[in-house]
């Protein structure tokens, strides 16, 4: 089995949340954090900032896919708009490296590290810590939620590549 | 009075649609069109081509301000993260060349250019060819409604000039 290298997305405007974990024998954490652009800059420079540093973090990390959290209820309107356009600087910044994007609910991410879609971002903190071995619980929760999705990522990596053994992975 | 040069955004996943206007003695549309990425393509692989289309719009006409269309009411959570995802492509290539970003309601254009924010899409197509001596009304409706945020941004920021002259408009 080759390593696989994947890049977690929490999208959001006023925090987005990252994480990079390489799968070999084990799970390597190689990064995690959150991108948080100045709130009092124009929307359009906040975004900019968003998206040189996810294209900075495929650069350094060369991520073989890159999962991303996908919202499907939303307050209003205007977040959901804001969070699409969060959203949309990292299947750009993917997509312009020609970099596979696969979307996950939530519940998804959850279910894949702690075994419950309703589970707890305290929950997927403490289950992360364990799982990578960290000595504290990931901080903030965004980049938490990042690292839950690379995993529930690289799970249905695997089960495809089990079901399509001929793919090479 | 210098020439401004305005790029009108409509944005949209299936289609977004521009227009470029040039603001002198009189208006002069220099381009205006749709961009409709292929809809078998990745959700990434179409943001990408959207991006790159107005990027080279910039590029081509270099603008001295970007007018995006501002919805508030959508139909639903997931209208309103692809409306955001393609509208963060605008707000980023303005963002990237430097170039400012106006938002306007729709309700906001149709006022500037009908006279009344409550005029229909083919009301607005009539008076874009009238203003900019189209031999037809401007098609896709997207193009249209493109042109009418850019002469709409085109009166805010003259009257800002005329309210602040020594801003040098």
């Amino acid at each position: 089995m080759h390593q696989e290298i994947i890049l977690g997305i929490d999208p959001g405007t006023r925090i987005t949340g990252y994480g990079v974990i390489a799968f070999h024998a084990s799970m390597q954490p190689l990064d995690f954090g959150c991108i948080r652009p100045p709130p009092d800059l124009p929307l359009a420079m906040r975004y900019k900032i968003i998206f040189e540093a996810i294209e900075a973090l495929i650069d350094k990390f060369s991520p073989t896919a890159v999962a991303i959290e996908s919202q499907f209820v939303l307050k209003n309107a205007q977040s959901a708009i804001k969070l699409g356009m969060a959203k949309g600087m990292a299947l750009l910044a993917a997509a312009r490296r020609g970099i596979a994007v696969y979307e996950f609910a939530p519940t998804q991410a959850k279910l894949a590290v702690v075994g419950r879609g309703g589970a707890s971002k305290s929950q997927v903190q403490k289950m992360m810590q364990t799982l990578l071995q960290l000595p504290h619980p990931p901080e903030p929760e965004d980049a938490s939620d990042a690292l839950s999705l690379a995993i529930c990522c690289f799970h249905k990596l695997r089960s495809e590549a089990c079901l399509n053994p001929s793919k090479g992975r």
